[in-house]
């Protein structure tokens, strides 16, 4: 009969839990540690917020969604749609099905602001003022303006100079927030002030840009710090993409043979993927789980596991987790996003265990998977969800090959509307295919 | 107990026929004519797919969607949902109850693609090998790409030079989904070579646009023109808006006591509204109806109802039609879309017979409306679309006045995640609240 093209749940049946994974690692997740004659913890535990740092360390399985951020997920939309990708499907006359859970409905047009409603949430309840965090792409930057308005809190952005000046539309979303959005390095703090007293034309960096949103934290004790990946409590808070998942799943009588994400910091991954590893874990399910991110920031794929600083400049505690080196600078691309010298804690843990494949690919393949699903299934993928969208391709083409009615699930992380110019220059010839 | 945040259906609640409000009209609707010497009703029967031109004069009151539209439907994400607007509500202090039907969750980002799908279908049904038309905002030049896409159809877009060359990224999504995008005049058509040797430089006019489109179909029988809004067949396909928002509506247990679109040639206010304007008509329903144009291009609330062209040349037949007169160039505004100098005749029936409101709202006043809708929904309205949010705004405003619970649906058209520097503007204090 009809075909399920989309698989929607109702308000309410939004979780009620989030999934701490920290219940179910295979063994314990090494601890962050300070470097010798520096205490990074401390000022950690100054700069955020009570809840993120218990949330952080917490080992419960299931941590309450208080009833406030619940009904907030809810006026933004939640839970969002399952989608299945029949043209697509029939393009590659394959026959897998493909399935796309529908991050981008969300206002913001990706993931993020599931990290960002309890951050802003749990800040407002310890009496915090304003937040402050760095943007590079503009994802994170966006999700926490919207986030802080919806709670009347104050929200100041730090976005990297060179940023800043090359996506104008991305600044312009934040301040229709009513978010603060300043080029970083600036002139508001001491470590803005002296780059700029060197190079009034600093073009920034994500490390700096993190010095200055973490300065004002560490500054004014009605200011808190917050970023939106990499750290656990922002993969707990993602675990709501994952669970609603599974009861859409279960309505479509699907079991997934695959599961796909790209990875960055790992929040999306995490998100989508933990609830159904947890299933692997206690030996389940045998769902193939598949990272993929830019070959020209191979993290998972050509890093190294072991203790490295989460920024540039050694603000951070050192954190056990796959890495390029804390000074990795990953080469011009446009795919914007995914390209953090390191990976979730969590995640690296996992990926340790081999409980997950790690692939990387290349920009222009992932461009081109990007504009294949655009021309077929009509919705744009965020430059970073293309990676994903490549891979799902890729495992549906084999199960062509092998005539396997394989069962493929994608998260589809967020929608390219605002990343247009990067897509123009795939087709002016002019992105390079960075490896 | 729990709101209602979100009405969703299933895919196989998509409507099964469109509705024709030529059917119900309160008097026949006057049939459009040639000028003197000319033979333009030749000319658009040339111009037009068959299917069209049978729709545009049809009287039967419910024509069959066929089942490959219905199924694109589906696949693009039909039905939208419907949403309540609580944080608004809230934010008013307003006893009635704001909904808003998410026209914006299609791909294109917009309620275009609802008939771009059905006319890239019939002309593929005929034989046809390629679809042009114009485009000023842009819009309906990205849905015609991506339904042309979808059917296998090549796409040929003019789009007015000035705005060709103010919205690079309306002209890379087109791309994205293999439209032709030319800036308009040009070097394809006899009408723009003329004008371009006797001005390189011009900037272009949808006028001329019109032309250039029209006269491929003209001269190739494998080419048909298309319109995005005006003409019946376009405001016919439109009606799945307002046939899903009745199920919702029962679904929410909800009266309509005041319904709104934003008004430009039609086509999103009679999708919306011609199902609810129907009971009207019969004497079911005791709705109040309301149009909302800018006072900048002020067609219903200051034009006069009578024969003009359609265009700016007089390619197209005489309609009888609310006009502001077929040489009437808007200021230049910011808003986008809403600039056509006439009306659906259709529209303008029923404005004549006084089955709706028109209202018009200067352009700052709708922008902060569209900026207070964000602030607290999350989703970014389109510059059109805050048209029917500011009069949203008014009539829940009202009702806290009255201590009314009434309860107000708003046709959400479009989002306006490519209209952002027409924000900016908003905050930079450089746009012209136009008269």
């Amino acid at each position: 009969m009809a075909k399920n093209f989309k698989i929607t749940l109702s308000s309410d049946e939004v979780p009620k839990n989030w999934y701490n994974i920290n219940a179910d690692l295979p063994e314990p997740l090494p601890k962050p540690k300070n470097s010798e004659g520096h205490d990074q913890i401390a000022a950690l535990e100054k700069a955020f917020t009570k809840a993120a740092l218990e949330q952080e360390f917490s080992t419960e399985r299931y941590i309450k969604i208080p009833n406030e951020v619940r009904e907030l997920y809810m006026q933004m939309g939640r839970p969002s749609p399952l989608f299945r990708a029949t043209r697509l499907e029939e393009k590659l006359n394959t026959p897998a099905k493909i399935y796309y859970k529908r991050e981008d409905t969300s206002p913001t047009g990706s993931h993020k602001l599931n990290s960002a409603i309890p951050q802003a949430y749990f800040a407002k309840k310890e009496g915090v003022e304003r937040l402050t965090t760095e943007t590079g792409a503009g994802q994170w930057g966006t999700a926490l303006s919207l986030a802080c308005n919806l709670l009347d809190l104050e929200c100041t952005v730090y976005m990297v100079r060179v940023s800043f000046n090359q996506k104008p539309d991305r600044k312009n979303i934040m301040n229709i927030y009513d978010g603060q959005v300043f080029a970083s390095p600036s002139n508001n703090t001491k470590v803005g002030r002296e780059i700029l007293e060197k190079d009034p034309d600093h073009p920034g960096s994500l490390g700096i840009a993190i010095s200055e949103a973490m300065e004002e934290a560490l500054e004014y004790d009605n200011v808190k710090y917050t970023l939106g990946s990499v750290l656990n409590h922002v993969m707990l808070h993602q675990t709501v993409i994952g669970q609603e998942l599974k009861v859409q799943l279960e309505k479509a009588e699907e079991e997934p043979d695959v599961m796909i994400a790209c990875t960055g910091g790992g929040s999306n991954f995490a998100g989508a993927l933990f609830p159904f590893i947890k299933d692997k874990i206690d030996g389940n399910s045998d769902t193939q789980f598949i990272g993929v991110e830019p070959s020209a920031c191979p993290t998972l794929t050509k890093g190294s596991y072991e203790y490295d600083f989460g920024d540039t400049n050694g603000f951070t505690p050192l954190m056990k987790m796959y890495t390029l080196g804390h000074d990795f600078v990953a080469p011009t691309v446009h795919a914007g996003g995914l390209r953090y010298h390191g990976m979730s804690p969590q995640v690296s843990l996992l990926a340790d265990h081999g409980l997950f494949e790690a692939r990387s690919a290349h920009q222009q393949d992932v461009f081109k998977a990007g504009i294949m699903f655009a021309r077929n299934e009509g919705v744009l993928p965020a430059p970073e969800t293309t990676h994903a969208i490549k891979a799902g391709i890729d495992e549906a083409l084999k199960a062509k090959e092998t005539g396997e009615e394989k069962t493929i699930v994608i998260n589809f992380s967020g929608h390219g509307m605002l990343d247009l110019k990067g897509y123009a220059s795939y087709f002016e010839g002019t992105m390079p295919n960075s490896k």
